[in-house]
């Protein structure tokens, strides 16, 4: 099956391949009078954008974003959401004109070439087609909209770890995420991390990553117990984007070394409301917010496109090796960061309003 | 938001409170003509019921399940699902009548308590209501129809890890299985635990856990692009089970360490289709199942229900503390395994269909 | 396919055949905190159950609702729902015993009997199975719950026209409606239905009809345009009840023979908002409610079990003629009213928690 | 709310306003293989798109359809489905600038103007933005795909009542449809009309009109009992067509008027599995298809924009009338005949893969 829609009441449906014409999403649902325009949504495009340093694919796509329908001139002349669907689309300049014929005639390990074929009998090769990260710009633009619903939440993501290489939490500090090209919020990593996705560039090899991501401001009430719960949504959110292989709410596979004394988040009376003294369950219980910042960990899996040569087979079944030439990202979690936010944020903004559709 | 069905053509949905008189699950979009009764559901059930051995929770249910409909004698006198909605039931017998004031008014720190009240402003607080365990019953009770739907997928769950102790993979002997009562394959490990899990039960405390899953002889094909992922509908399925924190596919956060050398799956040639020299995947590529086995890892939060004091307030905003007295699973990982291996069966006959709605 | 959940926030799901030992409803994303106990839901259930008058079915079935969950004693000691899914069952008692040959090998004409046939190759024979006007019984159940959430919304159905004999639409009473054995306001009519029923039924015959419902108190602006509209999501729950052919919103296929002028519904300012000065739209307009009454016609074709012998093939594709014995309604239209008015509580339900879900 | 996606696993989303800068659909789901250009779409459009003959509106739009994603070129050069979302857009070329203040500031009777306003607050009032019959131009593009997933399914509309006036049945000669302005099979009905369009033009009016459906080569075995009954789906799908306000399958009201033995379908044995003596029914039973024809009838209100004042309230709610300029269809069930075709096809389509779903 094909499935390309996400959520409940704001729903969104993605389109496009990597190197179509252009690729977009349609955002349904999304609450009217909102004040929208391109500019709210082009810095969220630009942070995701490949070609902004060494250490990301060359691909220059200006990935500039257009809204064709959904919102009007209010009363005040500002744009604003209609309540009708908002159709973005982002037109892909720098489909590279090339041979193919490589990896048209055989499957690159790692990759989803075997899979869509035996799925459906054929595929469009170039760049990946649709199984190419490039879908997920549709997300960070539908996710900026997401965010407008919500302006009460914060989300930041970072990237955790590269490689083997992981921060020192006790060095974070968010303000250094945009100060590096690695969205690192330690300092001090990011400046080893540039040896190490400059050696695995040059190495012709790749690296996975962490990325993780906070949602301040959430209310505790949100989320759909028994099987549209935030942290299943979460996860079925953040397992969707390519690449990606583990997910963890809080303390996620640590929880399990934990015992129930250490993993309890103790509560106190606090002014407004009451106060957690930990947030072992990031931010949910049962499947609900519980007020704390809502935390969510991803793990991507290194490029699967590399330089050096890997066994696999042709469509004709021969044994040959495979090289993956052309432009990539040494390490895709790097630019997933934004996705990732952009995913927790569609994900939040959904529950917002499926509990004040049953709560009021 | 209240939903509680999972599923896109095949659908189930419970319902039902850990005190209440009885718990369900509606099954619907089942194929017609498989053969059905009672027993061949009831070993399942059984697997996961409560009161087996001292390492789980000492409230006695047996856990009968009854088909209301869907079922009707075929042609050769063997009762069949008839392709309407299967319902099946399971009494609830063994609620203790005991004084509840205390969970009442009050939150129990890791439990859903807090969120439920946030959410609805009132909660059934017997047992926990609807945010008990006792729910994942009705989910083993659809999972073993499901697994009727795909007669040539086998299914395997087993617990590799309690509190900080891990099976040694070499020693997994999956026949040991049901040798012990913690779903272990390492038979040095299931002899270690007796004394762990006993010793946190004695102490009033809890341990968490780790379960893997494996599904043999699914298919290349099966997964729908790109929100309903055969992996995003695992990551959902499985997170959506009580005390769940984290879901991995394949090497989950492993690979994150990898470098794409060392993460790719190798392809050769085979007699039947192609092999593969690794599965790192976890049988999943672009979200299409590739042939090899699916593999799934989910983590366990240690049972929040302690003796051991913690910090809370009351309902009425006073700090206070509580001890969770009552009938617990001193680790409710071990218990999750069958419902594990249920939500994969249910994902996966779910994607069976939607792959032959498509592609015929 | 099989398919039995009906709404988009508001969700049930019904499940039983017309002659298994029973079948239910459950409703999921009900609104917590509101009273529910048993003795709200009878009374709509008993103005449906068969048996009370010689003009329906002689099946004598109590159709006592039980809630088996998604409800718990509130602070004030009244029973209030949680938010969680009520589970609605109705245990059948009176299903004869009694020989079902004939009907298990042919096919009976207008029945699903043939059509179940080709669809799922095996069938529940007994009293139709799941095609059954039984079901109905649940829905009935679930729009007694769904008319809580709407306090101020009033709905009423009544037939309108039987066989060829219309009400006339001066004499309408909605005081006479349950003055009478048929839900008819016009009590003329009724008289008149009296033998005209009769006659069908000693004739072995049947009786077409036709059913108005009105909902008043329904504010200016339910409905999700465009596929979700209002009267959409009407002519589908309506168009799914057994035995309706037809569905009209305001003045249906009557506005096809109306200009422009004569179809318009001018407005004039009222001092509580606008008012109309006519109702062709059934208070809909692009989808969306008006603040006019909702007004919706449903065409119920005469039933299709009668005594006089009809041409027909048994299984093995052999001609024969069949005369369908056994108890049955001889105008299913009439018991069809009170399955009207449950639809359209359940429609306009999941609306108002829609509209609220993007608007606030 | 907003919902602007339809089907289940053949599923389209539309979005675009009347004077936005295009419009499209994303049709989801669809079959891999499937030889499609735009050339196979275009007809369709064509069929429906405006300014052909005096009797529709003189607005000038050439709705070329343009396909961005989902096609590939196949092994043989064709371009073929890839199983990928499928995004179709049509750019807006004709929209007029001119004043829209009086009906930025009114609402015109008939129009959505009013509900948007009560739901939304807000709307984009040029040409009635969302609410604008335009959007059917994309529905008609991704009927043209669903055709080709049933090649063996015909499907044919026609307009059979403009006002009072009705074609003859016993004169329908289908291959006159495509010899005048309004899919008419009755070329007697055909001349009489252009008198009866011209006038009602002229007039400053407008008239309804009645659209008949037939989708011959279903198999029997499609429908989803009971809330996806093929018939609860098309009377879903026909009502969501702008104007309409009425569906009826098969005989429809006049079925009510039968007695039971009228309605029957009898059955006989044939060559080639049952034929039936009738069809009442409308190719429906039970929510499934029985192999008959499939038989749908819609009725489409008069056009509420006409010259003729009508009473209103302004925005500000002030007494006043209004006469609606600007280009419209004196009769919109005219051109809704295409969108009628393209509205079975999608419900077909999605019913051939849902049936393959569960019964393989």
């Amino acid at each position: 099956m094909s499935w390309n829609t996400f959520g409940r009441v704001l729903r969104f449906t993605t389109w496009g391949e990597s190197h179509g014409p252009a690729l977009g999403a349609v955002l349904d649902g999304c609450p009217p009078g909102l004040a929208l325009d391109e500019s709210m949504i082009q810095p969220f495009m630009d942070a995701r954008k490949p070609g902004q340093s060494k250490f990301t694919t060359q691909r220059k796509e200006p990935d500039q974003v257009k809204i064709l329908s959904g919102v009007f001139e209010g009363p005040d002349g500002q744009q604003r959401t209609t309540g009708t669907p908002i159709s973005l689309m982002i037109e892909n300049v720098d489909q590279r004109s090339k041979d193919y014929s490589e990896v048209a005639n055989s499957y690159r390990p790692g990759h989803a070439d075997y899979a869509y074929d035996a799925k459906y009998g054929f595929r469009d090769y170039r760049g990946g087609g649709r199984s190419s990260a490039r879908e997920t710009a549709a997300r960070v633009a539908a996710g900026a909209v997401a965010r407008l619903i919500m302006p009460d939440v914060k989300i930041t993501a970072y990237v955790s770890q590269i490689g083997n290489d992981r921060i020192d939490p006790a060095a974070i500090d968010l303000t250094e995420i945009g100060n590096n090209p690695f969205f690192c919020p330690d300092a001090a990593a990011a400046k080893r991390w540039e040896d190490l996705v400059d050696g695995a560039r040059k190495a012709g090899s790749s690296l996975g990553a962490v990325v993780e991501c906070v949602a301040e401001g959430v209310p505790a009430g949100w989320g759909a117990p028994v099987y549209a719960k935030l942290d299943s949504d979460l996860a079925s959110g953040m397992m969707s984007i390519n690449a990606v292989k583990g997910v963890e709410i809080g303390d996620g596979f640590g929880a399990a070394a934990l015992s129930g004394e250490q993993n309890a988040d103790p509560m106190r009376a606090g002014d407004n409301g009451p106060t957690f003294e930990a947030n072992h369950a990031g931010g949910i219980s049962g499947g609900i917010s519980t007020g704390q910042p809502v935390v969510c960990r991803v793990a991507f899996k290194p490029t699967s496109s590399i330089l050096t040569p890997v066994d696999t087979i042709s469509r004709d079944g021969e044994n040959m090796q495979i090289r993956t030439k052309g432009r990539h990202d040494p390490c895709v979690g790097i630019r997933g960061t934004p996705v990732v936010e952009a995913m927790m944020a569609l994900v939040l903004a959904d529950h917002k309003m499926l509990h004040r559709a049953q709560c009021g």
